[in-house]
């Protein structure tokens, strides 16, 4: 009997007891909502997840995609499970109801969404990329477009995807050579190659949405002259019927180490321009305006980087429940002192080193899953709350934390991850545990939706800084305000987080004080670290304030892993603070031939 | 083009210039040998391990062994390359020459054999059994068990297993309970199911002998009841003639994450007893005497834990190796500050954060390199030299350091390797690379052999403090003798070692103060850690006082990775030596009805 995929009691402390989400019930994009229709489509969410994702989460890690030269075959399992997920209405959960929607709070629809990626990431793949598509052209698409595109997508019956990358330029985005050519009002024909595509070609959905990025002749080099389109594997005509196929081809699919679930594919755009006798290229819609591509792409990044961490933080979750589970019924040695070989073996959670690894489980993987909920409750307090002071201070924090909702859970229930393969010993080694095939999975994570160097120079170069430092003011203030709060008996572990984040607060100053880029980002990627345990060791923090005064094993292990977050994680910090006092310079001064 | 699959300068650094290996050839064991005939040995394993281990690495990955219930299928390179292995002589590379050996030293062998391991970890886990058991054997063995069993070995026409775990014992020996039973003089009948034996069932030798643990009856509980048995798949009659099958049968194959290409077995001896009509059991030899069996075990045990470091090492090398060639090539992106999309993207190598990456590969793979040929080298002190004294304490540096050569290596190489997949990006979570399976490989480490955990009970409750501290002692004037021959220029560092080894001794003494064994050890894996990079910090100064006055890139090389672990790496010590000298028990004192 494996364990449940995530902690009901924890989601459920998250949302009502730690960020009051009943309130946002007040606000009237979500009067027709309260506890009970969130509970419901908790309830659903679990219950579908569990029944349609879980089963085939090995059977597609063993059965990965396979293109016979025509067609790509996915075990049938992944089609079924996913009109399952289609007829909970979730693709459309945080939607406008005139879309048919249910207008779902982002934060609510994330916890939904979190137990799918507990029970089967690969297979989420497909419904994450189609709401963030159908997400992006609503705001952005003509009527058209929303007709023929997202309302099909919000159906279940297209699927969407996020064609950005190409060979030679990876996360330089500024790179990218995909042309796009006018072909009539608003339309144009696409020719380049595009690598790395989730869910690029398949035939779970009659029709794939791609969202390409793309320049248009004359535009300007770098990202400010990519244009975004709209290229649908089969055309659709005016009254919405699928048309003949469109000049997309699948060039190969990348065999992974992990999200083998998911097709992960290069595909040509015009692939008939690689031959000697050219041809006519891909049809594509343009979206918006021209040279605004990226600008697009943003608005839904924050969203899709929110996305990353959830996925990080189901993993890392259920990767610690199933542990916990094995650490609590394998009988394994004996207490240290207690050596009689007669005396019956005890379960190995006795054992203080694999407490260690659960309770460093449980801080990266519950701490990962409450900064994502509270990352998705600023969503909604940014894009809904009707005082604009309020919205305007949600979007910034939001903003200020993005890159450590995406990189924090990615790294540390990677961690949780690899720490579940050694609480298994050999056994954890094998496939006929899940924990190994959890970790391969989460390895994605660091890298894609941006890696994790890329988020160290955005928040050490962008968000903390601009604006003369609103960002990071804004977070010093929502930690000071949980600081304030703590009660007597915490006071220790708030004055361990106050000094920390006075230490963030001074490096960052001093790292800029000369305010030259390459000496201040040097050792982003330490700054990240750094910022990302001080912010987590503040959502402990205010955890336990929010148990305060509650009784039970649960909320006592809220106090233990907060307790074991401030004396074995938060002092790792100090460290990374002080190297970067330095303003050392190696990395950059270094002769690579030394290498 | 691949890059080489280690430095070969820089084993020669280590070999000659820092171990300076060539005083070995005064021992008279060694007097056949000189520089020459080592690096004869090296070269010789670099061919032909790149050219029969490396190219089927991917090969044997993609088709693990397979049992279709009469046979287990193997791809045909792997036999290949084990007769190539074995035509090196390295089989018998260590042994005496009237056993047909060449007596090479165990610090020359290893550095031959790390080649192999570099090249293709899951080939190198038949020879390294195959070697493990026939040094113990020689070691303890008859004779007539030598003749029967360890010269076949040493030829390559027997290969050897050792089977101590049992599905319900794992890291407890103790609990052990394949039974024995008397059957003529020497002889015994087995009985009983081992659980992941590595190369327990295969067809690529003539014979495969097992080394069993088990109880003769009446034994006492406990490890002190074991005894070691010789229990050959095929019986050998006593002029070494091939005889009847013996009772000891396949009962499956553990399918792996990694190391894929060593067949790991459930093994049943004496199958028929755990039918209806009983049967006869496996028939075994007894080695050596009753009761001793985990004495003669541990024997070869520093020399296996050495070997896993040794893996780790080389699996971390040459993923090192494959990223820098990696990042040396791949443009992407431009250097800070240079924003221009129209100038060229220049290599990743340029980044700070790749180098911040590569930099901590560098010192995780060359260091642990280092570590496990300077264990080699004490091994052929402990056992070869002249005086007496030197020889004890050789031995008991040896013994001091294994755990840390197990586990450090087993760590950090896998971190360097999961950094190696961080570099290659998206790239490198494909398998079109080979840095995924050495992730995947490599994850074993930590896990075999005696995991991370076990390691830092042995380090911490016995190495460290038996003998009044002997080991520690050891080990402090080791290290201070490589701080008081620091140069003056390298001062700081040497203070900063120094100040970190005056830590590791007052944190030892305090936590045994009352020599309280449950708070002693309740945080012994942090410990173990700890003394890790306390000891690698020792070693990349004594490295750069070896490289004192030298100059190239190579030379540079060494300062620049030691300038990094002094600045990146040490300081994450002081954290831990804070936890532990608070003498923290909340990992004992925890409910685990909270997790």
């Amino acid at each position: 009997m494996s364990p449940t995929l995530l902690s009901r009691q924890d989601i459920q402390f998250l949302l009502y007891e730690w960020l009051n989400i009943e309130e946002l019930s007040k606000n009237p994009r979500f009067t027709a909502h309260s506890r009970e229709t969130f509970d419901a489509a908790l309830e659903l969410s679990e219950t579908v997840a569990a029944r349609e994702f879980r089963p085939h989460n090995r059977k597609s890690d063993l059965n990965e995609p396979h293109f016979d030269g025509r067609t790509v075959h996915i075990i049938p399992e992944v089609a079924q499970a996913l009109t399952a997920f289609a007829e909970t209405g979730l693709l459309a959960g945080t939607m406008d109801e005139d879309l048919g929607g249910i207008q779902l709070p982002h934060v609510v629809h994330r916890a939904c969404f979190a137990w799918f990626q507990a029970a089967n990431i690969a297979t989420c793949g497909y419904p994450m990329l189609t709401m963030a598509n159908a997400n992006l052209l609503r705001a952005y698409g003509t009527d058209e477009q929303i007709r023929n595109f997202v309302t099909p997508m919000l159906e279940g019956r297209f699927f969407g995807t996020m064609c950005l990358s190409e060979a030679q330029a990876g996360s330089s985005l500024s790179d990218l050579i995909t042309r796009a050519v006018p072909d009539g009002p608003g339309r144009y024909r696409i020719f380049g190659r595009k690598m790395w595509i989730s869910g690029g070609e398949h035939e779970l959905s009659e029709n794939i949405v791609h969202l390409v990025l793309a320049r248009t002749q004359g535009a300007r080099a770098g990202v400010k002259g990519l244009s975004l389109f709209v290229v649908p594997k089969y055309l659709v005509t005016e009254d919405g019927a699928l048309g003949e196929r469109n000049d997309v081809t699948l060039a190969g699919l990348n065999h992974k180490m992990g999200y083998r679930g998911t097709t992960n594919t290069l595909l040509n755009f015009g692939e008939s321009v690689f031959s000697p006798d050219g041809g006519p290229g891909a049809i594509g819609h343009l979206v918006g305006e021209e040279n605004r591509g990226l600008d697009y792409m943003f608005h839904m990044m924050n969203e899709a980087r929110i996305g990353v961490g959830a996925g990080a933080a189901a993993l890392g979750y259920t990767g610690y429940l199933e542990a916990l589970e094995y650490a609590r019924t394998r009988p394994q040695g004996r207490p240290t002192g207690r050596k009689d070989p007669t005396s019956p073996q005890v379960p190995i959670v006795e054992h203080p080193d694999v407490r260690r690894m659960l309770l460093a489980s449980k801080v990266y993987a519950e701490g990962s899953m409450a900064l994502v909920l509270y990352a998705a409750k600023l969503l909604d307090e940014s894009t809904t709350a009707e005082d604009g002071v309020i919205r305007a201070d949600a979007a910034r924090l939001l903003d200020v934390l993005t890159p450590i909702v995406k990189s924090w859970p990615s790294q540390w229930c990677l961690v949780a991850n690899d720490l579940a393969i050694q609480i298994h010993g050999g056994a954890g080694y094998t496939r006929d545990h899940n924990v190994e095939q959890f970790y391969r999975d989460n390895r994605l994570n660091p890298i894609h939706e941006g890696t994790h160097g890329i988020h160290g120079l955005d928040l050490l170069g962008r968000k903390m800084v601009i604006d003369g430092g609103a960002g990071l003011g804004l977070l010093t203030r929502t930690i000071r305000d949980t600081v304030h709060r703590a009660p007597d008996e915490l006071a220790p572990w708030a004055q361990q987080l106050s000094d920390r984040l006075d230490r963030l607060i001074e490096v960052t100053a001093l790292l800029w004080w000369d305010n030259h880029p390459e000496t201040a980002l040097a050792n982003a990627t330490v700054y990240l670290e750094a910022a990302g345990h001080v912010v987590l060791a503040w959502i402990w923090l205010d955890h336990v304030i929010a148990a305060h005064g509650r009784e039970g094993a649960f909320y006592d292990g809220k106090r233990a892993a907060a307790r074991f977050f401030f004396t074995y994680e938060l002092p790792k910090v100090d460290a990374q603070f002080d190297l970067l006092s330095t303003r050392d310079m190696q990395l950059v001064e270094l002769n690579p031939a030394c290498l």
